[in-house]
């Protein structure tokens, strides 16, 4: 019998890219407000997704270190199953709800990219890096306080994505005074057989679920994002024309269900 | 409108992974002739897929220097669409054809993964290299010739997966005399969704389709297979018992079509 | 005017791989006790230590995470100046007094390969990873905390070279009850010139010196480390035959100069 | 005894980064012919070197795929001893004489940066690529013919440092008539003592001599080539103003020695 709950499938299911849900995370976070051009990011909605037109094209750009468990142990194992994303979530309404959508995504492990496919991140592979707060104090620390600095950056196929700074100033009581909508995303998996070719095999929006979200230590501050002009790439299409605040913070949830909001394969 | 042949989709389509079929390859091979525990063997096959009892555990371990090009001049972006692959074919029958199965991949670039597992092909990543011939005599040049020797290894998560080396001895004239087997591969998409977590969204028996499929330089000669055990993962379970002989040649083929033998769900 | 502590030099003397001291350091540290054959750690000695009998053959196998910022903000410049080291510190006796030396080091960076050279930490190139405690609590967390369990890898060249666990059972007050052995380093740099080749143009012995020296949240507990056989490579002559304690700190400090101790060209 | 030709040095001296000359090479290379700024040139020549007046700030920039060999089957190891690498060679006098110099390199792999180091070509870390030809024919083969295009990327931190691209044209009979001048390399090696921190441990301007230099198949064709602006960085400031003919081309040679021309420590 073949087991696994992604392939590689095998008897023992050891060489599974990922194991079965429940997910569990913890994470450093540096997320970045900004104001993109709203046909920009209104082009980039799926179906059933309506720009948000108080949000004049609002979106986060966010930098994130994870680190992911399962039922084995797999914290212990951060060659396999440490990691670190960048993603974009631009504002849209759906139904008249705020919501967020997230149109591009980058992580730098096969176990995450795996997780971000099924659940409609659409993960490409790169190289991502955040000033980390270390403990121990020095010049290189970057402790959480007043003035404090950070830095991120994106890159993938040797090309620069994105790079950020932030400059901490203030502590936020509630950070869902900032971080308050839902996420959606459209899980997508292509058809290759000619006889299928006019749509993909899997084609839903979905919503992040994410169960005992919790964020720990919310500052904000002044922020510095550039996403430049790179060729054969399209993100920066929603690239920053102003910059607001930036927010650094640790976050934590567990993920063990994905609704289905809509099926786009009739 | 959204476009791209997969994720991420956007106006210009520029971001897309992979683009859509035809994908055309030119590659460099290292296939390596091994027998493994038939058990083992038989305990990898989907349903559908029997052992081969003529082959007695017989498969091949191939590592596999890829360029890819698509319509858009993919061949002149390198860093985008260059990567190295290594992959086990073991022997089955499918309603009594031989045939080949595919129960472990591993590339090292994200498109690659993305046209992996759109057809089937396991893929998880990993850092490939095997010896290539260069035109330039000197003592590291490798050349095309009787006694020649190349190695070659996968690694996978910091963990070497399996350590290869051959020396040529003779050419063959007809390549198809070793590699005449259909490979035989496993779409497989995961659901998460609370509702829906009894299976995949797709799960099929697919057919490896290639056109226009050549090969060049074909040389046989003596060869060495090791897979070691390594924790976390299982493929060593189908590690080297014997190892038979070694094959390194070009091959070339495009990919358009991906027919489906079965669908596992009902 | 060429300008640049090390190469690449230009006039801008922006090129250059690392700036020049003061080198401000925090780390996260594992570091796992243990004992190796003492002849074989005698036997890696440089001219001028000799083994420390009492020792019985003690090392400490260190995992770290660096951030690493020097008097140009390269503490917000992670994608070049953030990165993660492995290494091995032995027991000696420099003149009757106790010291460390250093004769295994890797590094996942380039101006941290340079910083080490020039200090006589003999570093390679490798993929390093430990589990990192976040603030946001999850079963993905690893807190500091009783009972707390962290990994850490490294691996060169797709080869494992260590594995290591450990399981935090106790705060440790001060850190140099432990950890109160000066480390010797071996700078070295080979010559090429024919007329030259009988020996390195610069070989010294080394002290390292650690201004403003600091550790914070010190635990120990239970340990595991393994050392496994690498064809091609030669550090598990002093794997581990016990395993002593594991401890997990943060760890902070700044250079600014480097002792030369012996100078091997006469 | 501690025996090695770099560090790590080790009884059985299996850890060194890379073995003792003899070092033999086959490689594939793009060159592209191009001009800078002549005074962004001249600033980067080390002293003893002059400006070639006739040259109008002329460069070349390569990119090149290597396979290294030392006396112990290294051609076998493609993991640890095949790699990649970009760098400028720009035009300069040394008494008179035509000659190159190497201000700028870039390796993907640590065995190479040390050989790099010790020769005295200023290598960093970075991702190379150039397209491959293949001998399976195919549209992604990119053969040696008239037509054929071939694409190259340089990478370093996740910046683009350049890109280019060559169409085929034509076969040159005599690659000497294009590449005949000698290449000069700074030998670099810094202080980090306090006392002796007015200037480096080694400073001196060598020579590349190149035992049976060979090249195969080369051909000239049009050209592309960008250095693009890169905040960290001042490769840029030699960017090309034109670019001239583009070369494809293989090469083989060995190095057992490197003279030295100059020694800037008084």
């Amino acid at each position: 019998m073949l087991m696994g709950y992604t392939v590689p499938l095998s008897p023992q299911g050891r060489s599974e890219l990922t194991p079965a849900p429940p997910w569990h995370y913890s994470c450093d976070c540096i997320a970045i407000e900004y104001w993109a051009d709203p046909l920009a990011v209104a082009a980039l909605l799926p179906p059933g997704l309506a720009p948000d037109e108080s949000s004049h094209g609002r979106a986060f750009f966010w930098f994130i270190d994870w680190q992911f468990t399962g039922s084995n142990d797999e914290v212990t194992d951060p060659a396999r199953y440490q990691y670190r994303e960048a993603l974009v979530l631009i504002e849209a309404r759906l139904d008249g709800r705020q919501v967020n959508h997230c149109p591009y995504c980058f992580v730098n492990n096969d176990a995450a990219i795996t997780r971000c496919w099924i659940q409609g991140y659409p993960a490409k592979l790169g190289n991502i890096f955040q000033t980390r707060s270390f403990a121990a104090p020095s010049l290189a620390a970057a402790p959480i306080v007043r003035g404090s600095r950070f830095g991120a950056s994106i890159s993938a196929h040797g090309e620069r994505m994105a790079t950020a700074r932030i400059q901490l100033e203030e502590k936020i009581d509630d950070a869902r005074s900032v971080f308050s909508r839902p996420t959606t995303m459209r899980r997508y998996f292509p058809n290759l057989a000619a006889s299928r070719r006019e749509g993909p095999a899997v084609d839903e929006l979905v919503l992040s679920l994410m169960d005992d979200l919790l964020f720990t230590d919310v500052w904000a501050g002044s922020a510095e994002l550039a996403l430049p002009v790179v060729a054969g790439e399209d993100m920066h299409m929603i690239a920053p024309l102003r910059v607001g605040r930036g927010y650094r913070f640790g976050m934590a949830y567990s993920v063990t269900d994905l609704p289905v909001l809509k099926n786009y394969i009739a």
